[in-house]
């Protein structure tokens, strides 16, 4: 474990979920863009509480742990820790000649500096990069005592504040990184899928979607014939990544049941899609809930057309907006000690 | 090709559809049971048919090639011959120091003998091994003109005739072989899955379900949450195959579904299931539309195990049955010259 006071520096990655025909299970990080945080553990006196965020980006988000979607995740962390320690053989290094147990949660608090380079409300995992970051720090800060599955346990309770549910879609490639599968969500299940080299553009047009809203359009019930539709796309999806065959990926994504019913929220989606794709993309789809729109290619040239097509579509429609042209980042949250 | 009069022999392997969750997409072939047949094809004269079909089983299937599933496979082979042999440069075989071109389906009769190891009915493809036998077969006479894709095609006519519905669930495992996925009907999309070594236990049970009924009861809605849950299975099972993890396989063999629809056709189903699992199966589920059950396991002796466990609820009570032990077929249909 890291010493008391120490600060350590985390890079959470954006991650993009519902991948395409994968709603609800597919999601994968990337390499740009990341929220940068800085974390360390003090002794905690009587009367503190035990975590502290500081924010230090513009967004003005709120740092009462139980308000904050890192707190979240944080209290959840600690509401097992001294569970885990009870288990756990790990001691706390004092200096190179005395270790002792890892201090029990009513002597460690955490302070926690976030500055977030993923803008909130994006759709590309901003809240998921707060709570699996802090969540991954904690976690090496004491001597990674915990799995990847227990981590992403305690983060989607950050989901959970942000967006009134406990998913795991972006939470679960932002700790794991590459392309995941969640099979289930209880018990949770993450699959890690192995994938080809992939360029990814994302387009973030500045309107808002809120979550919320984006899953109350969605139809409680959907034609069986849809749904074989469907996962007759997710298993290609699965085959094609596995066995690192592009044009497969690129028929199997293909989304025909939240697609059509969300895509009404994002202006100019369609003719975005037809243009990225005669651009060359292998495919792609609304990021998260939106707005963001993310399309996956076979070259970093071709990512970048399509980066082209994005920026001409919503200039032409004066919509401001972000793109950004990244790859699959496949190692997750990274920590510098 | 095949010099004409000349007998070939064929051997189609049962086949297992809608494995578990993957309804309509996923199937794979097994060694055992199998149908047997013998082609050739002659010099057809004037006012002939271009079909014989001559059962050599117990079952008075029709011979009219319009009314038999392989005959309808075999007019769909030959609707599209003429057409293929004209790209074509493949040249027939008249004697060591003699070729000519393929002649064209005026000139062209197939003679099928058809020996039924693989009972009408019992839902592990019976129509569909004989509609994909013959066209392997037929395309094997003729020089493999086509591609699996396309026999796959023709031997779907058998489906239509057999169950009312162009179907390739069965179809595209038998002449593939191993388990495949149906991505795509229209147009047609089989992909090859890799599977690491299964043992597969089927029992029958002699009662009838026919495929339309079976159909009929399904309901056309589903929930988007059940429908979520089975894609994150799929997806699993895909993953789990491809991985060779046999743990992801058994969780992942999990139907939401269908199976709590059809499985009141099938009398003992849930008890059966839950004994299986218990002497170690990993999972299993309703073969086809029934009423033939499978279940996959580890190794021989567990396969061994859940058989005996299906002898014992079906001679518990009374209900006559065949069982199988048996391997995933990777070859799909084979042709002995």
């Amino acid at each position: 474990m890291v010493a008391a006071n120490q600060w350590i520096k985390i890079k959470a990655p954006a991650t993009v979920a519902n991948m395409v025909c994968g709603f609800d299970i597919l999601g994968f990080a990337v390499n740009n863009p990341y929220d940068e945080m800085e974390m360390r553990w003090v002794e905690r006196t009587a009367n503190e509480p035990s975590i502290t965020i500081i924010n230090i980006d513009e967004y003005q988000l709120p740092t009462d742990p139980e308000k904050n979607v890192a707190g979240a995740a944080l209290l959840a962390f600690l509401e097992e820790l001294d569970e885990k320690i009870k288990e756990s053989t790990i001691t706390k290094v004092i200096s190179s000649s005395n270790t002792e147990k890892i201090p029990t949660t009513t002597k460690i608090k955490f302070e926690v500096k976030i500055n977030k380079l993923i803008k909130p409300g994006s759709g590309v995992g901003s809240s998921a990069a707060s709570s699996a970051g802090a969540v991954v720090g904690a976690n090496y800060l004491l001597g990674n005592l915990f799995s990847k599955d227990d981590l992403v346990r305690f983060a989607m309770n950050g989901e959970k504040l942000a967006s009134g549910v406990k998913h795991a879609d972006n939470i679960a490639p932002c700790i794991f990184g590459g392309v995941t599968l969640v099979r289930s969500i209880f018990p949770l299940e993450v699959v890690s899928l192995p994938s080809p080299q992939l360029y990814v553009t994302i387009v973030h047009p500045q309107i808002e979607v809120r979550t919320a809203d984006a899953r109350s359009i969605l139809r409680q019930k959907v034609l069986l014939k849809d749904a074989i539709k469907q996962w007759g796309n997710i298993a290609g999806l699965v085959a094609g990544l596995m066995k690192s065959d592009y044009d497969l990926i690129g028929r199997s994504l293909e989304d025909v049941i939240i697609e059509p019913v969300r895509s009404i929220l994002i202006p100019g989606f369609d003719e975005l899609k037809i243009a990225c794709k005669q651009a060359g993309a292998l495919g792609g789809g609304i990021s998260g809930s939106g707005p963001s729109i993310f399309m996956l290619s076979k070259s970093k040239e071709i990512a970048i057309a399509v980066e082209k097509e994005m920026n001409q579509l919503y200039d032409g429609i004066g919509l401001p907006h972000h793109t950004y042209v990244t790859t699959i980042n496949q190692g997750g949250v990274e920590v510098e000690n």
